[in-house]
């Protein structure tokens, strides 16, 4: 059995299915998990991880171009959440969400299967809708692009890749069209393969 | 059962893989036919067809944008070769090989199953190798990068979509990571979910 990282747009429903794959192969799910370990190795309050998780904002991407220095705090965190990850994968088969751990594992040569989950707009806005118990299109609409751009920025600042670059996966799959079960399906086949 | 449409790099194992999913669930596949009954539809001889099958050069694609007149043949031919994705797609369920099919279907309301085939430059180097029979390394890479720039420019030019944008496709299948039979397992599982 092999380890599986699930990286995925916002709102598509990468935590769910890599949670229902993880329980389906009693191997651990690594998500939320990964910040308080991250704070440990760096003997931080994992409030202070948090703030810095996953995301780069808009500003902070403009202000990397012109003042590389000021972000160091964030790259250190950077680091150490690599170290954990890869610390985590050396344990055996597990389900990793997110956080780069797509190119972190592969450079290091450590082998995986790769999955990368989307789906349109809509079914998206539906998952927000329900993640920030609000109707409010504007609202929505505002939330996910600023959620898209700082991860995608996140991703593209440490691993030096585009985001959803499809060559860096085994496969990608229309959460929204396919549902989450078929999702999960199609990488249990996988990863049972 | 539902209609199958397969886009595809250039040396993915398209094809290979689409004829494998036709045969297994028994149903016809369209790939080099659509252009004998295009070519019937338009009168025309199947050569002087073939020559414009699904590939738009770089010298055309930058006259395009100068002289866009020019082009009305292969204009022409795009629409009757749409005609014909149509009319067979309305006889009933199929796998239809590249030709902008994805964006034809669902253009015309049509519910499919689309797919898109990639793999790694190594990998699909190994197909163009036995398809020229040749080994030499350059005659491949230059013979690879034309076909490959021709066909996006083609699915571009025609449907005004990113070529292998990936919220086009309900799954995307990386051919080398996963091998051929596999691929052809996966996409069987959906089309007869």
């Amino acid at each position: 059995m092999k380890i599986i990282t699930i990286n995925r747009e916002y709102g598509a429903g990468g935590h769910t299915i890599g949670r229902a794959v993880a329980e389906e192969l009693g191997v651990p799910l690594y998500d939320q998990d990964i910040i308080a370990a991250t704070a440990a190795e760096m003997h931080l309050d994992v409030s202070q991880v948090e703030n810095s998780e996953e995301e780069i904002s808009r500003t902070e991407n403009i202000m990397r171009h012109i003042t590389p220095i000021s972000y160091e705090f964030k790259d250190y965190l950077f680091e150490a959440q690599k170290k954990v990850i890869l610390d985590l994968a050396g344990k055996g088969p597990c389900v990793i969400i997110g956080r780069c751990a797509d190119i972190i594992l592969r450079d290091a040569g450590i082998d995986a299967l790769h999955v990368f989950l989307y789906a349109d707009q809509a079914h998206r806005a539906a998952w927000v809708s329900r993640h920030l118990h609000t109707d409010d299109t504007a609202e929505i609409r505002k939330y996910m692009k600023k959620q898209e751009k700082a991860r995608k920025a996140y991703y593209e600042v440490y691993t030096d890749h585009h985001f959803g670059d499809r060559h860096n996966y085994d496969l990608m799959l229309d959460s929204g069209r396919l549902g989450y079960d078929t999702c999960g399906k199609l990488i249990l086949t996988l990863a049972r393969a």
